[in-house]
């Protein structure tokens, strides 16, 4: 906690804490098998792990917001603008996006020429290109009150959720200065079951178990790959693609048996 | 502007370029006089001072939410959250944040080194220790309704405007792999003159010609330089903060005249 004399401690900090609580760490685990594959050092790699669990737990934050998504159950806590003001949740998302990059900026994750390379693709990953733009059309098709089809879904959630997780599942190879062909195909194909599987949990899931509201894209009258695929090809969907996602990591082996298990985890998830 | 199919064009990209108009580009331009002190061509000091302005802008459109300073005009023009709408400008100035790192990390930045130096240095000066920190202690200052003492509105300012233009004016050096020292002292005088100056055109500003509300601080009963200090003693203090900022650049003889016209100028604009 920070304070000046006669002001209350700030919670910037406490909120900053409150929002990284209780998440699967999924991506942050992507980063440590990716660096794991690559060789490269779990003391290194522990940065880029914790700096996108931050730059995630920011976009959470703000996507959260009355003004955004308008939810109070996040993780099953209550949300940072629920538990301290809006004010606060603006504040502590920003400063969790400013701490991912430090994080990744930081010398004890590597030679600089990686560094610079994770913070460029981490920069284009969060930004107006990436997971604000999927934000950003997400709101805009909610306004607009037309469902999207199932190509603008697709593209909107790869901004949304895929571009983050494309940085973590290639973080590795990046530091080892590698090919990221194999873990960039495997991320897409895997950020897409993500999402997929979380349209179905919004559905079939259980809010004790997500920690977050459910059924609320059906109340809204927001097209899902559910409601454009049905829940059955939804969920032939999820398996097509993690066949897929485990099929782009054959050049690794055996060694990428942990990142395949990831894949069929996403798909069977209840949280 | 982007788009899906069955969706106007986003507002996105427009409410960024929006938020960047129209300002001093004061950050902009320490970075380029600082890189110009130092030898480092102005070709690859364009991406740090580009970067300083679209943190600086994000900044601004996040401090004028509702939730925040409640501001509906800044730099003559409506405020993001006023011309759109709140969730526009909170997606806008995310991804304006994001594009402050991807431009110093751009290699045409120049060399790994430079560019990850730059970013941890960004980050840190943006975050909660840095600039969030300010804009925290200043929204908690307010809300508890304790003017601060002349101490704590340095401390506070130091944070919120200080810490991006120690940055900027130290960006050249940083590129160079020369001593920040005197530029770093150089800029801690001038932010906080700048700070000063801002707290006078407050009370006796044009909003003709700040291009913002003023006498907002009088009204909210807030602690600023000129009501700790007096409005004579305020113009004194900010005065001998330019001449010790001035002084700060001896070291580099009459190279640095223009950084001093620029000290000068802080304290003289109507802007």
């Amino acid at each position: 906690m920070t304070c000046l004399d006669g002001l209350a401690p700030l919670p910037l900090s406490d909120a900053m804490h409150h929002a990284c609580r209780g998440g699967k760490g999924l991506r942050g685990f992507l980063v440590m098998e990716s660096a794991r594959l690559h060789g490269v050092d779990a003391a290194r790699a522990l940065w880029p792990a914790a700096a996108i669990e931050a730059m995630h737990a920011y976009s959470l934050v703000h996507d959260d917001l009355p003004a955004m998504d308008d939810d109070d159950l996040r993780r099953g806590l209550p949300t940072v603008h629920i538990k301290w003001d809006e004010a606060t949740a603006i504040l502590a998302g920003d400063a969790l996006q400013a701490l991912a990059f430090e994080l990744v900026s930081d010398a004890r994750c590597g030679e600089a020429e990686a560094r610079a390379a994770l913070s460029l693709g981490l920069a284009r990953a969060a930004g107006a290109r990436g997971m604000v733009l999927g934000q950003a059309l997400d709101i805009a098709a909610e306004a607009a009150g037309t469902p999207l089809d199932l190509d603008a879904i697709t593209r909107l959630q790869a901004g949304k959720t895929g571009a983050l997780i494309e940085w973590a599942a290639t973080a590795g190879a990046v530091m080892a200065g590698a090919d990221t062909g194999p873990l960039g195909r495997y991320a897409r194909d895997l950020g897409l079951a993500f999402q997929i599987a979380d349209d179905i949990l919004d559905v079939e899931g259980d809010e004790a178990k997500t920690g977050k509201r459910l059924q609320k894209d059906a109340a809204a009258g927001k097209a899902t790959f559910v409601s454009l695929l049905g829940l059955d090809a939804a969920k032939r969907r999820a398996r097509d693609l993690v066949t897929s996602a485990c099929d782009a990591l054959s050049s690794y082996g055996a060694g990428a048996e942990t990142l395949r298990e990831t894949a069929r985890f996403v798909i069977s998830r209840e949280s």
